[in-house]
């Protein structure tokens, strides 16, 4: 072929032994294969290529409105007017959501979101958040220049990551990091040529955090690198666990000991299912250890409109609230955000929404009150325990309860031939399974390798932000495939 | 005070000394405590306090919509009817605007803005991008899966450098950066650990880019660092010169004899204001210099929705095209744009409306069709001929014609006594100069050291795509300010 003529004796210096060490040391995801299969399936069927299936279902990413939860009226209608500010002189839209669309084009320069912000997020908005968060954790004070806004959660992960990961030491900076995890945090650690320390949530306690096993990993890895940063996910992703008040302070305390920087990713904070569950901030239960702790841990928190409530993946909302930090470190950070000019304004004015929601009273109240706290009511889902039941109830596959977050992480049990098989075929067991998922019963989960798990387990993860009817298809389809692949592999 | 207390004993451990060298390296800003001052004096003037000027005028920044441009409707109102979709079943808009807006979000998942999108876009705006540089460049052909879409083309730049610069070797990584330059990239470049190594543009030849240069400045670094990327800005930023067709084929030749990977910056193409001046891509250039050329030279090269006829930089939505990459080396650009999840999208929606407006025929074409290519109908801007002409009247002003871009760089001869007194106030004397303008005109301009200039040399930087009225104020003020600046230091 043409470009094989000419890479023989092509000139051009960038081989792939030539592109960045770090670049390279990322494991991409194992979803890449799984996800075009499914695109290509749903292009069969359209084609009117017969299946046992007349549709894919796609509970494996997180974002609610792409598994059919409708996004919030009061949200997009404020949005669109911001805009295409004529919508906030009709009287097609409520009083109240045209008042709050011009208070945030005021906060926006030229009264426009087609304007860059401040590199840190609109002023304004980084105040409400503070007082939010203060709201939040019971009065625990935040100030707005603890705050950092960016478009989406993820990328101020990946900021304070830079601030904590370099490449001079002889040893490679090590971030603790849960399994099973949120896949694209590893990623980045890998980008940035840190080394992903794995230590394993306890899966026959409800994927509980045990300070124990941190202790263990950071015996383990202290020779092959060096530990900086402990990151947890509260609630978690994928494992649906939320912690305890008490597990939360032994984390603090065992970060404290360690010298460790606390990195406490909770996005899912809004969305909890557990009847007695509560969600707690790491910032709330560091003040509340008082002093010397109070003042010495240094935490990043981080939140995002993509997730709870709102589910407004695509407008890229995030924040960092930073606590703890030497000013002066605080400076680097902010060299660091400002490297990447300013933050989506469409997700500025939504993380602003999320947290200022309409009051009793505001014409807008009514249909937005049924959503808080639990959207079970307003996104029609189906009760995590039902989905519980139906789980455990199939053969060869367990289930831990879930409190909290989007997804539930199954445990497949598979047979010995079943683990042999995909073995021939060089495929981690439970991503073949999740390929044939997909080929035979239309239903596309994630793999739990994807996400990080013990030897010789195997998981699946699915999305339960799903409405009610789509996920009991999902889990009909998911019991009769699974008890025919049993038979076929036992 | 208490921080200092707690900081004697306290036991985090992350000081300054132990964050990132590479984010240490980062040269943040001149213009934070200008942009800040401003702000303060805006507060001031709104309290009452008595200054020589009625308001604050800023024409530092690069964004049109900031300095009173207003957005196009059609675009707005497509977004505003994607963002509440009930807008598509109301006859408030135009049928076209509402068709757009139903072919929009049918390619998004879900039917929705709020979900995630592929990593690297949405393959029908990818595709339709394709078509659109295809177009551009009179055939040249070019593939959606070379093109991949961030929030906002900073970040597409930031990606592609993260591929080139790594910490390995004991010489850094060294990028050619244009002086002046596009200052965030200079920080990019330094936050990755690589060596910026200016060359500079020729002002007395209306800022053109010369190979001479590039050679000099390759041989003074050739053994301080390892130079592996080429970037220009074309047209440029702060300079608002416009590459000749001849000019690009050289660069491109000296790039291929050098082993360079060229970074072309071409987010003002959009942007020409000079009569006989056209804007070529160069992809274009390089396409039609034929083999082995042509398949060689990698190239990258970014556009945005940011400048251009939109100017909507608060949306976020950017993209690079990949030309001539080992497929390797994409798979590599691939994951590092995975460690981001997906862009913005409705920066990815805009970039659909940027390459497929209105076309002849459409309710919304006679109002869009002002615009291009030439803003200045809709726009009410200065034509720059009467910008140049004032500037240059001004003594000891002296400035280049601009052919297209956003900015003007006025250079300013400035008496031996006010660069001492600066010096004796530590500060770059441009910089004090826009310091003194701002205190005492009320306006705020950039100062030349922010985006680098030949020693001895000193700079503003104006943004022209402002309305005429305010160009018109600017630039009286600028005058008054400087005979009055030239009378107490001559
Ligand atoms: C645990 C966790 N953190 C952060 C993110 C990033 O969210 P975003 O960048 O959309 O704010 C996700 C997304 O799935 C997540 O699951
Ligand atoms: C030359 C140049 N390139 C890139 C950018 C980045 O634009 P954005 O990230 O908004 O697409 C800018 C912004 O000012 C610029 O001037």
């Amino acid at each position: 072929s043409k470009r094989t003529g000419y890479c023989e004796n092509r000139m051009s210096f960038l081989s792939v032994r030539e592109i960045s060490p770090k670049v390279r040391s990322i494991n991409p995801t194992e979803l890449e294969p799984l996800v075009k299969r499914a695109a290509q399936i749903k292009t069969e069927l359209t084609q009117g290529v017969r299946k046992s299936y007349k549709d894919v279902i796609d509970v494996c990413w997180g974002d609610p409105h792409r598994g059919g939860v409708k996004p919030l009226t009061f949200v997009r209608q404020v949005l669109a007017a911001c805009m295409y500010p004529q919508l906030i002189h009709s009287d097609k839209l409520p009083v109240d959501v045209r008042r709050r669309a011009q208070r945030l084009l005021d906060v926006c320069d030229g009264e426009s979101v087609g304007s860059y912000t401040a590199t840190a997020g609109i002023p304004y908005i980084r105040s409400n958040l503070a007082r939010f968060i203060s709201r939040r954790d019971g009065g625990v004070p935040s100030s707005p220049e603890n705050i950092f806004l960016s478009s989406g959660s993820q990328i101020s992960l990946t900021h304070v990551l830079k601030l904590l990961i370099h490449n001079q030491a002889s040893l490679p900076i090590g971030v603790l990091t849960p399994m099973s995890t949120y896949s694209t945090f590893k990623m980045a650690v890998e980008g940035l040529g840190g080394a992903v320390i794995p230590y394993y949530l306890e899966e026959e306690r409800g994927w509980e955090l045990r300070v124990e096993e941190l202790r263990r990993v950071l015996r383990e890895f202290k020779d092959v690198c060096n530990p900086v940063a402990l990151y947890v996910i509260n609630p978690g992703n994928p494992t649906g666990h939320v912690q305890s008040r008490t597990s939360i302070e032994e984390v603090i305390r065992f970060a404290a000991e360690e010298r460790l920087f606390l990195m406490a990713d909770e996005v899912y904070q809004d969305s909890i299912f557990g009847e007695d569950t509560e969600f707690v901030s790491y910032k709330k239960v560091l003040s509340e250890m008082g002093p010397p702790l109070s003042h010495q841990v240094e935490l990043a928190s981080f939140h995002s409109v993509s997730k709870g409530f709102m589910g407004e993946c695509g407008l890229r909302g995030g924040y960092v609230e930073l606590v703890n930090l030497d000013p002066e470190v605080k400076k680097y950070i902010y060299n660091i955000f400002l490297t990447d000019s300013s933050p989506a304004v469409t997700g500025q004015l939504a993380l602003d929404l999320m947290v200022n929601p309409p009051r009793p009273g505001d014409p807008s109240y009514p249909v937005y009150a049924q959503v808080r706290p639990i959207k079970i009511i307003l996104w029609k889902l189906m009760p995590q325990r039902n989905i519980l039941e139906v789980l455990n109830n199939i053969p060869g596959i367990s289930c831990q309860p879930i409190t909290g977050g989007a997804f539930i992480l199954p445990r497949l049990h598979l047979p010995q031939g079943a683990v042999r098989k995909a073995e021939e075929l060089g495929m981690q067991p439970d991503l073949w399974y999740c390929k044939l998922l997909l080929e035979e019963a239309g239903v596309c989960v994630g793999p739990g390798c994807e996400y990080g798990q013990k030897e010789g387990t195997y998981h699946i993860r699915l999305r339960v932000l799903t409405p009610v009817d789509t996920m009991e298809e999902v889990l009909r389809r998911l019991k009769n495939f699974h008890l025919n692949f049993l038979k076929e592999f036992s």
